[in-house]
């Protein structure tokens, strides 16, 4: 008997750990949640079956099985994505961040959070938890990715972003006192750009009763289940994803113009796709993450909801630093986490925040009653 | 009875302490000692007059009349002059500095040491350790004013850099704990960077036993009695500072071109000066300090040795960021304190470290027997 979690994915009991088995799923099912962000997630593969070969399986825990008051690290990789899958990690830079961690508050990380769900930073925080022998919180701030540190459900809830702790492969690291998120956002950023365009990262350190009201909860087993439907669809992947989701097809045709920029550690541009048969253009615009599908001048999918290209043969992801030239592609987009749908959400992730001056249209309706709960 | 010290100034004695009427005598030393960088001491003034009329004078102590294990705060403005001069502290940066020092290490400042001595960033210190009520080191890391951070004794005598600690005037603050001081000054520059161009910075820090052999001593008392030289100077100030430091005047005339970039956190160009008479050019490169000065074709001063732009009729420095077209100077140059012309000091300061293919000439001999004995 399967129930029906608010995202329409059946709610399988929640793997008690997590195997080298289990990450090619896993990797599929953050890739979706992407919206072509987050990260290659076969990077995010490498590194935490490295380091689950060595170091064994990671317990995933959800929130209500940690004590009250024990400290959670969210983390994961910062910069552009186009950078990381060249600069590689060392695979131990989650350690650094917990060392950093214990030397600045006195207190013992009792589990690892991804900050990010999507792409491999729904992966990359795995490989630290294997190797510190912590368990994996099933949840994450986001419920897909998002390119910058604000646009986190902590954020929301109103966790503070002081101290933010990053680091490199060469174990450089850097910690953040700022008066603001924003400025934590933009110190950030800029350290990952020094870094050479990438690093990686611990923000918003809480509690595990805080971590209740303050993220998106089971997103880790969300994952797993669309990555196991993914798996399970034989003849039509794009179809079993489009079923998964109750996603919204918006074109499939052939790339025919990637326009793209990394600077600042960021990497923004769009990219065309012309629709097979109709010859009609759908256009991407980029900012690590799918940010908006706009078709002959309308808007049809946009920030917070998730966008996310499919390889039309295979149902593979195309995240946005593999899009190129004569790629033919499905272009799909559903219902992000509704907490992005309420007004906090949409002011720091809707689609003004990201410059554009379109109201926000929800693809698909979200189910009422099933909202994330974040509270102050 | 005058003694003479090692670069021919005369070494009254120490004053015990720095008062208001004390700020625009060091200002002037700090000006000419600053190579045109170091930021326009007349900030520097406003800056340590405000703190020094609220908290009272300061105590300026020799290293050792200090315990040998107390902790010394070497610390100053970071980032481009030219933003220096538009973005104002806010005066109590030094203070959050010394805070975040106690939180990381766990102990008290005992004292407040400039890590330049040139420009504004020989009077600024001065502003935190008034704030804070403590005393004011006689030294600094440079005897002059560099662009970077490795350009320290302290760097030369094996010190290390990690942590550094970085804040602006919002009191947003970073913690950089680098794998070298390489590292440290490129996190550092794109924090300053970020930070809007200009910050303030700790770093090296260390106990009074190391910073007896690791920085340039009575670099204060030096710049106060050049000021008084220059004050006493009533109607040739220019010659009055060429007989004070034996310098060496590369031309007087008029500046005819200014070229200024500020990127990265630095200043960078060129100035060129046409000679009154003869019509002689010549240019001085800039990277916050002058780097270099070049007349038809020949090296006639540079770094480590010290360039500087008076104006011709007052004496008054101009520093790198108030050059501008029309204006009457004379350009002088003198002797580096001699740490910098040996061959660690030149590896770190010397013409190759800024890229250049020209070996070091220096411009007068430094007298042997006096040479600032840094020791790793």
């Amino acid at each position: 008997m399967d129930a029906i979690d608010r995202q329409g994915l059946r709610t399988d009991p929640r793997p008690a750990q997590l195997g080298v088995d289990d990450l090619p799923v896993l990797a599929r099912g953050c890739a979706v949640m992407g919206a072509g962000g987050g990260g290659d997630p076969l990077i995010g593969v490498l590194m935490a079956r490295e380091a689950i070969l060595e170091s064994g399986p990671v317990r995933l825990v959800d929130l209500d099985d940690l004590p009250d008051d024990g400290l959670v690290m969210p983390c994961g990789l910062v910069g552009a994505p186009t950078v990381a899958i060249e600069k590689l990690e060392r695979g131990t830079e989650g350690v650094r961040l917990a060392e950093e961690v214990r030397t600045l508050t006195g207190r013992e990380v009792v589990a690892i959070m991804p900050f990010e769900i999507g792409g491999s930073n729904g992966l990359i925080p795995l490989t630290w938890a294997a190797r510190l022998g912590l368990p994996y919180v099933d949840a994450d701030g986001m419920g897909r990715a998002f390119p910058t540190m604000p646009q986190m459900t902590m954020n929301i809830a109103g966790v503070s972003s002081d101290p933010c702790i990053i680091a490199d492969e060469r174990l450089n690291t850097l910690v953040i006192r700022a008066a603001s998120v924003g400025w934590t956002e933009r110190l950030l950023r800029s350290a990952a750009a020094a870094f050479g365009g990438a690093a990686v990262a611990a923000i918003f350190l809480m509690d595990v009763a805080t971590a209740r009201r303050a993220t998106v909860r089971d997103s880790v087993s969300r994952a797993l289940r669309l990555g196991a439907a993914i798996t399970r669809a034989e003849s039509d992947p794009v179809g079993a994803i489009v079923a998964e989701l109750d996603a919204t097809v918006l074109t499939t045709g052939k790339v025919v113009e990637v326009t793209r920029e990394t600077s600042g550690g960021f990497v923004r541009g769009s990219a065309v796709i012309e629709e097979a048969g109709t010859g009609a253009l759908l256009r991407l615009e980029i900012q690590n993450e799918n940010l908006a599908a706009v078709r002959d001048g309308e808007v049809r999918a946009s920030v917070p909801d998730i966008i996310t290209v499919l390889d039309s043969a295979t149902g593979e992801v195309v995240v946005t630093e593999r899009l190129r030239y004569g790629r033919r592609v499905s272009v799909i987009a559903f219902a992000c986490d509704p907490i992005w749908r309420t007004q906090a959400g949409l002011q720091v992730a809707g689609p003004a925040a990201f410059g554009y001056d379109f109201p926000f249209a929800p693809v698909a309706p979200h189910r009422p009653g099933a909202v994330t709960e974040v509270r102050r």
